[in-house]
């Protein structure tokens, strides 16, 4: 069975086009991985893109485009709205096909030893990889940013126990692959919106690994979802939970929206919980038989 | 964007391994090619497999399995339940990915044309890539059978106008993806199956392109279907209508099986439609993009 790993790294660098274009450049050098999705917002002063293949290749090339933001990316001239702690930010492993939680956390550890080593960049384990439960949380990490890193500089996972003097520091972890879902209502009223969405997270005793909103936009009343752990809440199951809330308050849904890339196990979830076929499993997919 | 055909050819032998394996081994020969799926049947006496990969990849793999059984089966000694003309019996060719149904016929007139002339074996174009009306349909064609063949000798689409003298001829052709599709449901009376079939089946004004049946298996009442074409009724489409009209009899659905291989398009199509992401595509499935 093939292995494969997502890695989407975030550089704090947001504007200058070149500097962008150079980072995503060096993560295709590897050409065994797909290198896709650049995103950058000048405001966030931000980018990041996702990088998926075989788990020793995706290590190469995020390493690569870390080192090229390491030369690339000061710091000390860095502002922007989104927190960070350094050139490169923040590096989770995503397990998506034939690959369990436990290996990505050994290549977060693998890639983390390495920037410690190589770049003299100090390192923190997050979430699944974090070795000190104070480090799982990404925002207690990054709490006070760069400006503030002085002070954790006593414990990180690798490397110097002293900031590098431009690139900052790295967060670097392994997580569950997460789905942006949003639904939208038939109806103008954005408080019903809100209502659905403050009862099915999970912060509230809702659906377990449900993160959700109520927003209106562009003229859309949305419950916005993250569903960070589809094995625990799959998008189905968001969507149905949904529809017989909004149902008791007499609205309908009007679309949902499945946003960015999604592993193909979600959908052969999906289809096997919908319809009932408990033996539908992702080898009847021509498409993936193709390439095992 | 990758091109993906399948081609699904069927040999008239289902008891001797040596020879079945001597066939599905020489489909196999070439490494561009996914060769699974191999079923045979002693009562029907008859093979089948998948070849799945790129068109000329495609054709050239089946063309070396259509050569080996020309050796190694004799059709004047072949007996068995299933209606058959020729050592090869039937080869469609069917779009994956990418392929349009026009280039599935071309495929089938290469290939034609290729076993005609090479191996001496008359051939008749069907379905899709049909150029007599009378020959659209498969089972007019088989009428009679191999036996019956000389008869038909006048009108081969290539090759001669000439029985071959041990393998007799071959149906070559395009035909869309067929989605085997059943229903069981929470009843043990078959007759409300039956009356579901009857119902929803095309030929009685049903569902575009469904073929319905109603059985008791294994202890189980099942709505039996092949989906001929899922972009006119996909199984999230036929799921819901046998739903509906189970429910009128107060019957509930106990659950469903999708038998066999199926494109990624019918799982995006039947989320599409269930969840109305009408923006939804194959271009989101990570391991989709991978392999681009």
């Amino acid at each position: 069975m093939q292995k494969i790993v997502e890695c989407v790294p975030n550089f704090s660098e947001g504007k200058n086009l070149k500097v962008i274009k150079a980072i995503f450049k060096s993560a295709q050098k590897i050409k065994s991985v797909k290198v896709f999705e650049l995103e950058y917002n000048k405001d966030h002063n931000r980018c990041l893109f996702t990088i998926v293949g075989a788990p020793p290749d995706v290590l190469t090339s995020v390493f690569e485009a870390i080192k090229t933001a390491t030369k690339l990316i000061d710091m000390n001239e860095h502002q922007g709205e989104h927190p960070r702690i350094g050139a490169t930010d923040v590096v989770p492993f995503v397990p998506v096909t034939g690959v369990s939680m436990q290996e990505c956390v050994e290549l977060a550890e693998k890639l983390g030893k390495k920037v410690g080593e190589k770049l003299s960049i100090p390192v923190f384990l997050y979430e699944e990889a974090a070795t000190k439960p104070e480090n799982r949380n990404l925002a207690d990490i990054r709490r006070g940013e760069y400006e503030a890193l002085k002070i954790k500089m006593n414990k990180p996972d690798f490397g110097p126990f002293k900031i590098h003097s431009t690139a900052g520091a790295v967060v670097i972890g392994a997580r569950k692959f997460l789905i942006a879902f949003n639904i939208n209502l038939d109806t103008p009223d954005v408080e019903i919106a809100k209502k659905i969405a403050g009862i099915i997270r999970e912060k509230n005793g809702g659906l377990p690994g449900v993160k959700a909103l109520g927003f209106k936009v562009d003229g859309l009343v949305q419950v916005s979802m993250n569903l960070v752990d589809f094995e625990k809440t799959n998008f189905d199951e968001a969507f149905r939970e949904v529809e017989k809330l909004a149902d008791k308050m007499n609205v309908k849904i009007k679309s949902s929206e499945i946003y960015g890339m999604v592993p193909l196990e979600t959908l052969i979830r999906a289809i096997k919980t919908t319809f009932k076929a408990k033996e539908f499993n992702s080898g009847q997919v021509l498409e993936k038989r193709i390439y095992e």
